[in-house]
C-alpha cells in the first residue's frame, strides 16, 4: 500500500463585496456570529488537523483578517498570501506554497457550508485520478442562446460545478504555469487545458456560494440544526 | 390602437410532495401563515382583478383545497380543474377553459414569489410576439456530460427558465393539441415544437420554485420585509 499523500487546501477569498451592498467583503460577514471565512477554514481543519492551509486574500484585507482572527480567537495554523489581478493569479500565488507531492484542494472562501464528505471524496478521487470536481444536476429547463435564436437543451446532460476542486499538486501547479485566459472560470478548466481530465462526483445543493445578500440568509437557514 | 386582450392564467399544482418529507403536497404548506398556493393565486389577482384564473389540481386534492379556501377566507374567483397523468395533460386540461382571443400565462403553483413586474412583462411580450419566457443567467461553471467525457461549456450562452410562460391562447392551445412527448419539460417547448418562437426576458432569482424543504425556508427569508 502506498503512503497517503499530505493534504493541503488553497482557499481563495478575493471578492470586494460589491454585489452585497455592504462595505465588508462577503467573506468577512457574520454567519452564526462568526465571519464566513473562519467557517470555511474551520471546515478543512476539522476534516484533517494536519492539513496545510493557504489563504489567498487581497493585500489590503490582510490586516482586517488578522484582526478578525484575534477577535474571534481563531488559532488554526494557516499561511496568508496576497492575491493577484484575477482569480487565476490568486490561485497561482497560493499554489506557490504547496509541495509537488501533496494533494491540493482549491476552494472558494465564500463556500462555508462544504461538508466533510465532499472534502474527503475530492482528496480520494484526486489521489487516484489526478483531479476531482463536485457537481450538482440542473433542475430547471435550460436554454442555449445565441445572437439570433435560442433553444432548449437536454438538461440531464448538464452539471453545475462547485468547489473544492481537488488535484495532484504537481499537475495543477504545472497547469497554472501557462498564461491566463479570460475564459478560465474554474480550476478544472485550467487543468484540462493541459490535457488532463477531471472526475466529476456528487456535490450538494447545500454547498452554496455566498454571492448575494439573500445567500447569507439561506446559509443561516441551512446551518440551523 | 387595438384592444388589450383579456388576461388569464393557468396555475398548475400537481406535485405529491414526495421530496418534501411531508404528507402535505408542497403547494399546501404554509408560508408566512398562508398556504403557498394561495400566495400564488393572490399574486395574479393583485396584478389584475379582472384576470381569469384556472387552477389545475390532482382530483384527490380538490376537497382539501376548498377546505383551505374556507379556512383562510380566500375568496378570489377561480375555476378548479382536475389534473392529468403528466404536467402536459394537466396544462391541457387547464387550457380547455381559456378562450382563443385571450392571453394566457402558465405558472407553477409552487412559485409563490413571482413579482408583478415579471407577470406584466410576460403579458406585454406575449401580446406582441406570441410567447414569453422569463430566464435567469447561470452563475456557476457548467459542464456538458456524456457517457465517455465531459467538458465545460460557455455559461454566458445559457439561461435557466422560469414561469410564468405567457402566450397568445390560440397558439398555445393549438400546440397542446399534439401528442405528449416525454422530452417536454416546459410549455415553451410544446409551443416551439409547432414552429412558434418565444421571446426570453429577465426573470428573477427570487422567483424560486418550492421543491425541497429548504426552499420553503428560503422563501420565508425572501418574503421578510
Amino acid at each position: 500500500m502506498g503512503q497517503v499523500p499530505h493534504k493541503s487546501v488553497v482557499i481563495v477569498a478575493g471578492g470586494k463585496g460589491k454585489r452585497m451592498d455592504t462595505l465588508a467583503p462577503k467573506q468577512f460577514l457574520l454567519l452564526d456570529g462568526i465571519p464566513v471565512l473562519i467557517h470555511t477554514l474551520q471546515k478543512f481543519y476539522q476534516y484533517d488537523h494536519n492539513i496545510s492551509i493557504v489563504l489567498v486574500l487581497p493585500q489590503d484585507q490582510a490586516a482586517i483578517w488578522s484582526d478578525l482572527c484575534r477577535e474571534y480567537d481563531f488559532r488554526v495554523s494557516h499561511k496568508v498570501v496576497a492575491g493577484g489581478a484575477e482569480r487565476f493569479h490568486s490561485v497561482k500565488h497560493g499554489l506557490a506554497h504547496i509541495e509537488d507531492d501533496w494533494l491540493v484542494a482549491i476552494h472558494d472562501g465564500v463556500r462555508p457550508l462544504v461538508s466533510n464528505h465532499i472534502i474527503d471524496k475530492g482528496y480520494k478521487i484526486a489521489a487516484h485520478s489526478g483531479g476531482a470536481v463536485p457537481v450538482v444536476p440542473v433542475n430547471q429547463t435550460i436554454r442555449l442562446v445565441d445572437e439570433h435564436s435560442n433553444k432548449v437543451v437536454a438538461r440531464e446532460k448538464y452539471r453545475l460545478c462547485q468547489t473544492p476542486q481537488t488535484f495532484k499538486a504537481k499537475w495543477i501547479r504545472e497547469a497554472y504555469n501557462q498564461h491566463f485566459k479570460p475564459e478560465f472560470t474554474d480550476d478544472a478548466m485550467v487543468y484540462e487545458s493541459c490535457g488532463y481530465h477531471v472526475v466529476l462526483y456528487e456535490g450538494s445543493t447545500q454547498n452554496i456560494k455566498i454571492t448575494n445578500p439573500v445567500d447569507l440568509e439561506i446559509a443561516r437557514v441551512i446551518l440551523k440544526p
